[in-house]
């Protein structure tokens, strides 16, 4: 198997993007991501995007993609696991580089949210849930997390303050990032005034509808420097796994199972350890799940997530940096497009090139993308080389 | 990279599946699959599936297949590209084994399209196509297909009878396979009298709407004999290209550059030429489409392939016999479970155990699998082992 390093990144503007389509959105981050890595071909294309079939009527995103690329013989492939499907875009990717099929991969991840009434948006997302057992009785997913989130509380006391720390914490590292869609404060206050969507989760603790895109190139570690002039970001380690897509169906509903594992399993392909990581994207879709992830990664104790943020480890200079970006919560969170997104910032941070949001010396980085209410979940450890 | 073979195979009865669930269906030829294979355990799942989210509400199919198999640990992907997301998702699975990310892979094509209306189906269906430009001016799947055909007629002479001879001959091929939606006789002035439905093309010139899965087993060829008891079929070759999503973008109508492009790319990895080819399944999802696609692998000259045909050399028993399983026309096409089951078809022809069916000392098969009108194709070619 050949290691694999990250030559190439790019990313648009988040937000609602209603002069451009899906397509436009897609192009514009693989363009750049092309730019960036100074490569003349691409031999192979993989795009995460979770329903564009529901949010635009147009399935079959791969074809789209190459031909709006004017790369129109190159392989392409979708790939989706709901909110997952921008990592698991990558881990496809990986794998054709890392067994000799391709050379120069581009991998996109793209979503387009706002073309469709707010109902309609809702539908679409709760696809990611049990239709048949969850949605089709009438759970949201804001709802399902919101039962997360309250069994949290009763069981190890996590407090609503500590929700609200999550989203201030992540709306003050997306004031400093030029991409994120709501570059603004939000204090523990306000984000505890803001309306309610499902008890004891409000609108503040919920993650936006976005369109977006961000984009990367992969390569053989061995041909980094000849091809884009850089040593490249190395992919140290990648774990994927599964738990039970329905919620009702878990041993425990404040354990992120798939978290844990794919967690455990890339630490040991990269060889590192929770406390070696020096800065990690998470999947912040609601205050409660960055505080439930950073439990599965090893960050703290089962239940001391709450602790965690309130000790400010994860803000930004703390022992632990999580979503330095902005996370999903101030960034955005066009579906497919985020888990290359936190891809997209570990290269930055990894090559020191992240401006103000630059976190010192780092050298190893952890992005972890979920689908769901955790039915999948990937994580990709990075380092730099 | 691995050389990789296929050590199981398991499909279920096409047809109407009012009874079943997309899940059940796609549970039930994994079982298959994994009892054919007589392996104990799975390191990671594919699943290609064009279009559950507007054909049943769910998409997070991944996740859902892993749970209901029992092994929600399991990591699993799901990859689409219209009408080949099951060829796409078979060249995922087969990177992780060549890459060594994995040794024992689950890959299954499912999708239920009978559980919503025509006219949504219609739609679902044509998310394969260019929607901005094709679907929302008013096109429909088969009036791209018939305005190909039209042109093919135009150009090359090709008659109404040729394209009759293609119906005819798939549906005498699916009289001999049980998994077959429609198991019946069509003679080709049985075609020239059904119904029209886009000039020139006749309801008897379409593939049918149909729910079904098939699914397969890969792991290393070194592995197979161990792991199966058995030899294993043995991965040759595979090529995947992409061409303009649009008709309209197209340099010729009459010309598949996507399936002559991943043609000659798994002829070349194969080490093979069209003639050493002694069985083939292709993508018959109207009969134009098989006279453009034995042209495009080599088997005829442009503008050949109603001749082709005609000549009965791709009838069962002929030079190079195509879809012995009876194609998309008689088997069906749950458009994304198609790639996998012609897999399937040429697996079991290889092992030399399709019963009525059985291609004559059949030592290599190819299998095409194409995206909406040739947006992307993947070409698979099988050699016994």
């Amino acid at each position: 198997m050949r290691d694999v390093a990250i030559i190439g990144v790019g990313m648009n503007k988040w937000g609602e993007l209603w002069k451009s389509s899906l397509r436009d959105i897609a192009v514009e981050s693989a363009l750049k991501a092309i730019a960036d890595a100074k490569v003349s071909r691409v031999d192979s294309i993989f795009i995460g995007c979770m329903s564009s079939g529901l949010f635009t009527g147009q399935e079959h995103m791969a074809s789209v993609l190459a031909d709006y690329l004017g790369y129109g013989r190159v392989p392409a492939t979708r790939v989706e696991s709901a909110c997952a499907s921008g990592g698991l875009a990558f881990k496809a990717g990986f794998a054709e580089v890392a067994a000799g099929m391709a050379e120069i991969v581009l991998v996109v991840g793209a979503e387009k949210m706002t073309d469709v009434s707010g109902n309609e948006a809702t539908y679409a997302l709760g696809t990611a849930a049990d239709q048949e057992y969850e949605c089709y009785n009438g759970a949201t997913f804001p709802g399902l997390y919101a039962m997360m989130a309250a069994r949290h509380m009763h069981e190890y006391g996590t407090t609503r303050r500590q929700l609200s720390l999550v989203a201030s914490k992540n709306h003050d590292n997306g004031l400093k990032n030029p991409n994120a869609q709501f570059r603004m404060k939000v204090t523990p206050q306000e984000v505890e005034g803001s309306v309610m969507v499902s008890d004891p989760l409000r609108v503040l603790d919920c993650s936006p509808v976005t369109d977006g895109s961000a984009a990367l190139i992969l390569c053989p570690l061995t041909m980094a420097k000849k091809l884009s002039g850089r040593a490249g970001v190395r992919v140290l380690g990648i774990g994927h796994a599964t738990d039970t897509i329905a919620l009702h169906s878990r041993e425990s509903l404040t354990t992120l199972r798939a978290v844990k594992e794919a967690g455990a399993l890339a630490y040991k392909a990269a060889g590192v350890k929770p406390a070696d990581i020096d800065l990690a994207e998470v999947h912040d879709c609601f205050t409660i799940a960055e505080i439930m992830v950073t439990e599965a990664l090893g960050f703290a104790k089962p239940g001391e997530g709450g602790k965690l943020v309130e000790s400010k480890a994860t803000s930004f200079g703390g022992r632990i940096p999580v979503n330095v970006s902005g996370g999903l919560k101030s960034k955005g969170h066009p579906v497919g497009a985020t888990g290359v997104a936190q891809l997209v910032e570990l290269t930055e941070q990894l090559r020191r090139q992240a401006g103000t949001r630059q976190v010192k010396n780092a050298e190893i980085g952890l992005a972890q993308n979920m689908g769901g209410t955790g039915g999948s979940s990937i994580v990709t450890i990075l380092g730099r080389n």
